[in-house]
């Protein structure tokens, strides 16, 4: 059976210019590869006619499917719809349909609705419309000459997902009747990729035609992703499981877990499991280790709190750090950041505590301790460990990366 | 002058799929920006042959320069290197000046060399070779017949970021004597896209022809980008400057600051000046504020810490809120926001406060609360301001919203 390949086309100078991150296109490769489509291409273009065109024309020679986001607000710079309507040849009417769902929209926000918002009914003649629940600028779908299809969505992120979830998706999945494609990850930490990669030659060597492994790098954890494609779904998923089953044999702890979850996530569920409870100590990471945990839904049940000690006065009077032990070793040390994680676990009465101290930079290192240095604690009623780690990057990173470390040093109290 | 056009090749199907967010490209659009280029595409593909082909192909038939990155780590899913070798009818040859690289590398980390890592010293034989000082995988440049240049980078990202700030930016400079570009941008706030358009109507309108301004909405924050072109750049920068000023007469208090940095760059730079201390009282929110307070360098200057109180004994224990209020009226309601931030004052011993407590869903909803219900509360010495929030669509936002609104919030103590 034949792949059905999707294109998406973003439009928007701030995704060319850096202003915002692609997260859109992200989620919806995510999303269609999940469902069994091919992402063949992402493209962004400027919002402008003959980009927007030539972009579509290209995508059209190469997929089946293009779905285009953004550009279809209801300012100056969008233009988008126009540009669709002449590119298929019609025109924009008004969709009495689109205006009552506006007004239904506005009434509930209590706000008044203006001529730009009231122009986002009118629609391609066309195109099949799709209503937005969420927002102004409906969902438009042009079924080409033999049988290629092009949505045009809108890019604010939440109306994008609500109109593939509830509409785009189930629609191409019924038009489209897509072979088995399959996506199975490995959480792995402890290697760095090329010694992880000859630790697995083998294996790989001896991979089937029809899987092919990925090696994708981020931070401390290494995602190891087989891809596999077929006719039938359970007789590829069969045959996928038996492959992550001799690669969990061979790499043995190093393996996080067997499922494309965030390190939080896979956290959380062995808290809840164990009927656990955790807390934070945060210096350095700055309470980024507490949002990488309160953004999996449902944490408040393991998850009690954090303090975030910025200041030396919150190690020492919150914490219970003690001021003559900061003051001989400094707070990246390894007195101060047992202190933390034991004092956290005591203040907010939790199983086990984390916590982190270091230099992150760009400033405030010394020759001692130079930018990347962080030591990290955690402990539980009858355990502590503690280690010092190096990061060495720029702040963003390091904060990210010692914030994993942080979750993937929780391990060892198991 | 004309423009000199760059475009980005992104290689990775891990980008396809949706594993790994674009980051790279955008990072890249922003710095290639401010350097006086014009980004026009920026494409995504998989890790295969074909696929990289015809985007160089595409690229090339648009743009002065393409940047390429991803594809081309050690391991046996990167394919980059042999098709720009086939693309450009190159062969790949040793590189002793890369080998000693990589070796002063695995030297300084204190690792030993393998086989996958010392091939990444074969470089194509026709191309500049510039050294990665913190990688193993060179950049590789090529001149193409007519003047267009292919550059070839890592996709780890501080590995890219550092050859594009030291190497690639710098000679593309010196190659291209690119025409002025400038981007100016505001942050305002209070306003929903479609009626700041409609109040910004009449000063759009008459703005000259090589300006134009473009509204990127981002939770509670509009970014207005005005972007000109022109051959003289002083020029061009008074010309912008004048029409910023009209801008900032017209939108008065709604607008947060004039340049492109995030609310809590903003904020960090009034505290600093005024030389006044924050901290953080966060249950929803989780530790978000903190973690974007904390990203800027230097935020130790004025940032003393957090209380992330995720359970109601933290919120009484630690922050001082009265159980009764608390069993009266909820988490989630103006008394208790009220004392958490004051609470998280008194405990840290600062001049500001703020706190937060509400519903991020997709659980924990009432009929009286429904998800998306948020108490913000602000305090300084003789200040406190409390207010009741609704932002409404799916957790990860709810908590980046919740955050931004909150550090807006902070604006009403000046």
């Amino acid at each position: 059976m034949k792949q059905v390949k999707v294109e998406i086309i973003t439009i928007g100078d701030e995704i060319l210019i850096g202003q915002i991150v692609d997260t859109n296109s992200a989620w919806m490769g995510a999303e269609l590869s999940k469902a069994g489509f091919d992402v063949v291409q992402i493209t962004s273009v400027h919002d402008e006619a003959m980009p927007i065109q030539s972009a579509l024309k290209a995508a059209l020679g190469r997929a089946d499917v293009v779905l285009v986001t953004g550009g279809i607000g209801p300012t100056k710079d969008d233009v988008t719809k126009r540009t669709l309507c002449d590119f298929f040849h019609t025109r924009l009417v008004h969709s009495e349909a689109v205006l009552q769902n506006i007004q239904r929209l506005y009434t509930h926000r209590r706000d008044v609705l203006n001529d730009l918002t009231r122009a986002q009914a009118m629609v391609p003649e066309s195109a099949t419309i799709i209503q937005n629940t969420v927002g102004t600028a409906p969902i438009t779908w042009f079924d080409c000459k033999g049988g290629q299809v092009v949505v045009s969505m809108p890019g604010v992120p939440y109306e994008m997902r609500q109109a593939m979830n509830a509409e785009v998706i189930p629609r191409l999945q019924k038009k489209f009747d897509a072979p088995a494609l399959l996506h199975k990850t490995l959480l792995v930490t402890g290697y760095p990729e090329s010694a992880l990669a000859l630790k697995m030659a083998d294996w790989e060597a001896a991979l089937p035609a029809n899987l092919h492994v990925a090696y994708l790098p981020n931070y401390s954890i290494i995602r190891l992703r087989l891809t596999g494609t077929g006719d039938d779904m359970l007789a590829l998923d069969f045959a996928m499981n038996q492959q992550i089953d001799q690669l969990k044999a061979l790499l043995g702890t190093a393996v996080v877990c067997d499922e494309d979850i965030t390190v939080a996530e896979w956290l959380g569920r062995l808290l809840k499991s164990r009927g656990l409870t955790l807390a934070t100590a945060e210096s350095c990471t700055g309470g980024n280790i507490a949002h990488l945990i309160t953004q999996v839904p449902g944490s408040s049940e393991y998850f009690k709190g954090t303090v975030v000690s910025y200041a030396n006065e919150v190690k020492t009077g919150v914490l219970g750090v003690r001021v003559g032990d900061l003051e001989r070793d400094g707070a990246v040390s390894q007195p101060v950041v047992e202190q933390m994680a034991q004092g956290v676990r005591r203040l907010l009465r939790t199983d086990w505590a984390v916590a982190t101290s270091g230099i992150m930079g760009p400033g405030g290192g010394t020759p001692d301790k130079p930018v990347g240095t962080v030591w990290m604690a955690v402990c539980s009623a009858d355990r502590l460990i503690s280690r010092p780690y190096h990061v060495n990057h720029h702040r963003e990173q390091n904060i990210e990366r010692a914030s994993q470390l942080a979750l993937l040093m929780l391990r060892e109290l198991m």
